[in-house]
């Protein structure tokens, strides 16, 4: 194990009717005069927005409104709560959606106090300080309500670039298990794929003598495949969502990640499809992460005959260990088909002529130097290599 | 799972010589004027005291000492460490060593802003405000580096109870493995059980629906079952240790143990052990833990059955469930035995004359109303019966 660092300062209040809290939960840590971001109607439809009004008002806790986040989150709108935020002395961000609408608030916190391009903070910048941000979670997927991370798309070039760092921890994040079950079974699957993903980049590790990390991803993991399909077979099952909202905020507050190597090579290579596209983030994972396990396989391959074993209960080939490890991958994307993910180009409209730009775009676009990858380091050809494996 | 809030802003430096930052972390948590709390002499004799001091120093921070910490840490060193605060204008608590050290400093940092009896905090009363406590950790075992919890032997009576609050979680916590090297085997071993001790008491719910924490718990109760023999074998394997410091903080930061109702008999039982004879916590454990959970295991014989089959890999007896979560607690019993734990009375000097006051004690002593137990609600005939299992 590796020296850490961890520090995830995050308020959680968890569980039914959680967002009449906010309003108090804004108070506590200093909010005065709040911006709520959010995305498109469907919390608004549903009344969310209006019962977090409802607990500003009952605190006098003034706000204001901007909306119309997209999956993927752009830059554009950044750039405009950036400039509501510096406009009207707002302190307080906060975010009610998804990851989408979580990471756009982090971008604006950040850039709301900073005077240079926010984008300055997705090209390597670490984020020190930023606007305090809470968060109302409708999604269990991204992680970001209990993360320091935020995704954003660049759209001068469709960059997808991830930033980090302490100020982008929320000081709150509600997570209310029922606000997710209005969740189209696409999109539930989608969340359960991230998560999942959150968990094999952290177990894609070159550091030895990680017992204690390994053992709760692969906890997590089991946690998944076991609650998924509950919430595809039935959207209403209030535990299944529950489990999967708490294991998603584990799975990438870094808890189970701490003083090992990671990789983040599917993300990578999955955020080009995202960019190119606009495809749902887990779909694109779904379709990718497969198949870097394949290519990287034979580089530890006792660590995929451990992950077969452990998580996907293979028995152990000790005459074939290469069959083994295979059979727990092919378990995962077997898994990932049965809850309705794709796991291929074709079924997500990608494209074979459009695989050279984006690996290019991978391994050398937005200040990248040519590799990517924390376990396997992944050069143009690799990648390229593995983009093929998914057609 | 039941609705919760979670709530553990404790920044942790974790690894190798991470003791030096100490004085950056005082400062960055807003500390001027210290007290350094500390046991006997191993923490001088090692240097890590003068190593600590000189970081303190290095950052201009003023500070004054208290040591003499015992295991089972007392109300009367408690009193001495209050007015010291008070007289001094102490503004934050370093402790430095094991469980008993922090729980003696939360207790100090607990009553140096109150006007009352300390003691009413470990009769009932929560704690929400205290001075800021920062901890070097010597042994992994309490969890009290994470944790907003904290035991105290009062000598009035002898009574050993705990206390909780938000007011009690450290601000940061230093977490070396390597100074954990130095203990003995059987301080290593009661440390071990005492983890191990702490995810059970989590384990025993009468929640439903909680796969997360089940995972988890489960995940971190075979990191120890994998890692404890190792520091056993060889007290220097630093990698042992560093698995065995960040499962003892997890395991008692309650992220595994959210939205579930929990045991804490084992604890309550044992506590009467550790104030009548002075028993090492852990070892008092192992002896009682086994027992409670024989006493219990039909309450929810299938609780056990999954705890022996997905941690102690025991085989499932499809025709007879009750051996089958028999052999799961033999194998708990024979791992403890295997680290050098005692696992009867007459191995910790405890004797069978005086079960019925420490009975009565543990059930009505110090305000309590006749009952212990989350998971079965054990009354003073339950607990005669369980010390008597122990013989």
């Amino acid at each position: 194990m590796e020296n850490f660092s961890f520090y995830a300062p995050t308020y959680f209040a968890f569980g039914k009717e959680s967002e009449n809290e906010v309003g108090k939960l804004v108070k506590r840590f200093g909010g005065t005069k709040v911006l709520i971001h959010y995305g498109g109607g469907s919390v608004v439809r549903s009344g969310l927005l209006d019962r977090v009004k409802k607990s500003l008002d009952e605190q006098e806790i003034s706000y204001m409104e901007l909306g119309g986040v997209k999956p993927n989150p752009r830059s554009g709108l950044v750039y405009e709560g950036i400039d509501i935020c510096k406009d009207n002395a707002i302190d307080f961000i906060l975010a009610v959606g998804g990851g989408s609408v979580i990471d756009s608030a982090k971008a604006i916190a950040a850039g709301a106090i900073y005077d240079g391009d926010f984008w300055d903070y997705y090209t390597g910048k670490r984020v020190n300080q930023a606007l305090p941000i809470g968060t109302v979670l409708t999604i269990a997927a991204a992680g970001s309500e209990g993360s320091p991370d935020s995704v954003i798309t660049n759209e001068d070039g469709m960059y997808k670039r991830g930033s980090s760092g302490e100020g982008l921890r929320p000081k709150f994040s509600v997570l209310n298990p029922e606000l997710t079950q209005t969740l189209p079974a696409y999109q539930s699957a989608a969340g359960i794929t991230d998560i999942m993903a959150h968990l094999m980049e952290r177990y894609m590790t070159n550091t030895t003598d990680v017992e204690v990390t390994d053992r709760m991803i692969e906890g997590l993991l089991k946690t998944m495949i076991h609650e998924g399909p509950k919430v595809i077979e039935n959207p209403n099952n209030y535990q299944a969502r529950a489990n999967i909202m708490w294991a998603g905020m584990m799975a990438h507050n870094n808890s189970c990640g701490v003083g090992r190597s990671q990789d983040w090579a599917s993300h990578d290579i999955e955020h080009e499809l995202s960019a190119t596209y606009d495809v749902t983030h887990g779909a694109g994972l779904a379709v990718v992460m497969p198949q870097v396990m394949r290519y990287n396989m034979n580089h530890d391959l006792m660590r995929f005959v451990q992950l077969a074993h452990r998580v996907w209960n293979v028995e152990i080939d000790f005459t074939d260990l290469e069959t083994t490890a295979n059979k727990g991958i092919d378990a995962f994307q077997q898994y990932l088909a049965s809850i309705g993910m794709p796991t291929t180009f074709a079924q997500i409209g990608a494209k074979e002529e459009d695989i050279p730009a984006m690996a290019h775009s991978a391994c050398y676009g937005n200040k990248r130097t040519g590799t990517i990858g924390g376990f396997v380091s992944l050069n143009e050809e690799d990648v390229i290599n593995i983009y093929k494996m998914c057609l």
